[in-house]
């Protein structure tokens, strides 16, 4: 549980990185009802607190990670508690919760389904961001917490801060909101080729792998599928280009009549080839294939209008200011439905501002550039 | 042979098929010398054409498909022939020749290799657009045409359009370039994505499959892979949105607790979701898995300028009046590409003209939106 990780970067956050001041469980007293109408047995949440609640209780701040992150939110977004910056560990009291469905301390697909005794696999029920944003309401409760001055995330950490704004309107004074709008078709589909590549890895076995034989091809082929919709295409280009692999490779070598290099078909290389595939062993390493699965089924179904009317009926509930932050690169959340987004929520009657990053990160900029992040927010 | 196929796109295209003059095969009398330093013994071209060659032998059109076209250009281009479009049925003598390396009759990695016997499989060597484009020469030879009024084509149609150029540039009046570019960093990788999807599938076994036991779901994941990369978000987002798949299936579906839907972790799929399926599986009755990773390699590793000093020294060759066409929403070569690309072939003393085409459609507009290309071009 103490591993560090980056939600969906690649590379490593600069800077130092921030121990907790507590990190540990806390396990809802009744059965979570969900949205897509089953219950979750007395789900676990795993979190992590930075700094301490004062008197007046209203120093909290929440924090929603992304799809791969982790409740460590001083390990994966240092530069946001920069002196200075958006949190502070001196006057904020900062939560992050891990997401249910995770690997990373959550009620996920390998914890052990009590009515069955064993891991619940595939048989893990579907988890809402609304799902997860009212267990996660159970556990501030607990913390004492009523009022938050601020929630916020990038990317489906997003989704569940603006999700916070409308299910406990009362509860959030601010939102910030990075990265994210609901996930049109394009990213419905690099969703579902994600979910195929590891159904169709044979050692996913339907999902009852077990943990020591997981599907680390089809994991991986995710994963690399996913870096493609983090980056873009210009970063790729000054960093990669058409060059061959570091390790000495050559996209021209003829592998065949048994070279050993895979044949004619396949040979040497390019450098983006390697770094993809590196980032497919790094993230095998680190994550669960089902744990992936579940959080890809809880952004692919995410629509804050469900339920409601009319977006007046739903967004008009929110009292929180809002800002909203699209990435100029960013491919899978574009920053002009992102702007077209809080642009609909302003119209149903809350404050919502847009800011734009511009960064030739892509999506994975939030993560990539923290100093541009916080200097775009102050 | 003879059945009719999409280049890259997927739907059908719209109007009447018209059928070849003639379709055949041209077997090269010489061993042909490959660039990667191996050879292709004595390879076959599966050719059709389209008109009959004039006595002043000045009507020859060639045209050269894309990754998984056919040397049926009448089936899968047939507006480009309408009255008064690009080509003329009664005017012009149009060649087209399936690439070497395919599925549809020129030799690929499923044709026999004389030195064992049996089919190259993963022995079948590394082919380069400009090994296609000296093979392409042998067979104009021997059909009589030494000079082309036009060569044109799409994708990596284009790059074997442009290197015609250059390799024969006494040979090349007009060329039409469509939708490419070199292919940079994101294209390698999409291609890199799509070659592990076969390599992951047990059923590909190295490349040594038996055809009647294919990599299916590996070949089917490639070409949705492709697939995303062919269109546009916008065109996916207007046709497909957030909405469940049109076969009736609810995404918001928990197939936990033994459903038959895969579990909770999978669940219904959205309409986007069952349309890059039928996409995979159309594609898997039509093409092969070897045939797919071959021209991979073909297309990763286009360079114009290997083996010239400079782009002065390969595009200073060019007599050819070219024409480049960039595809406004085309994701896999982008436009502002494909008119840089145009730029620097004219910088090198080249007649290059950069035209853009406005599409929702993405890379494959050429082929889905082919009335819209003829207004272009005329």
């Amino acid at each position: 549980m103490t591993e560090p990780t980056n939600s969906t970067a690649s590379g490593s956050s600069p800077g130092k990185i921030l121990a907790p001041t507590y990190e540990g469980d806390f396990v809802l007293d009744k059965d979570l009802a969900l949205e897509c109408g089953c219950t979750l047995a007395c789900p676990t949440l795993h979190y992590a607190v930075y700094g301490r609640l004062n008197a007046a209780r209203d120093n909290a701040v929440l924090v929603c990670h992304a799809l791969s992150g982790s409740a460590l939110v001083g390990s994966w977004w240092p530069e946001v508690f920069a002196p200075g910056a958006v949190l502070s560990l001196e006057h904020d009291f900062v939560i992050c919760i891990n997401m249910l469905g995770s690997c990373y301390g959550s009620t996920g697909p390998g914890s052990v389904n009590p009515a069955t005794g064993e891991s619940y696999g595939p048989d893990f029920p579907l988890i809402s961001v609304r799902d997860n944003v009212r267990a996660q309401a159970r556990l501030l409760d607990s913390l004492g917490v009523r009022s938050l001055r601020l929630v916020m995330g990038g990317s489906i950490g997003g989704m569940q801060a603006l999700e916070w704004s409308i299910q406990f309107p009362e509860r959030v004074q601010r939102g910030l909101i990075i990265g994210v709008s609901p996930l049109g078709a394009m990213g419905l589909a690099l969703n579902h080729l994600q979910r195929q590549a590891i159904q169709h890895d044979p050692e996913w076995d339907g999902g009852r792998y077990l943990s020591q034989k997981p599907p680390r091809s089809g994991l991986s082929l995710a994963r690399q599928i996913a870096m493609i919709s983090y980056k873009s295409a210009p970063l790729f280009n000054e960093r990669y280009g058409r060059n061959p692999n570091r390790s000495g490779e050559d996209p021209w070598a003829n592998g065949g009549q048994g070279s050993g290099l895979g044949g004619g078909l396949i040979g040497g290389r390019f450098d983006i080839a390697g770094y993809l595939d590196l980032q497919g062993r790094r993230f095998i390493d680190r994550f669960d294939a089902n744990a992936y699965l579940a959080i890809l089924r809880t952004m692919d179904t995410w629509d804050p209008l469900r339920g409601y009317g009319s977006p007046q009926e739903a967004f008009g509930r929110i009292r929180a200011r809002l800002i909203f932050v699209g990435i100029s690169t960013d491919w899978l959340f574009p920053a002009p439905e992102v702007k077209r987004f809080a642009q609909v929520i302003r119209a149903a009657g809350a404050d919502a501002e847009y800011r734009e990053m511009a960064s030739d990160h892509g999506h994975d900029a939030f993560l990539a550039e923290q100093a541009e992040l916080v200097r775009l927010l102050q």
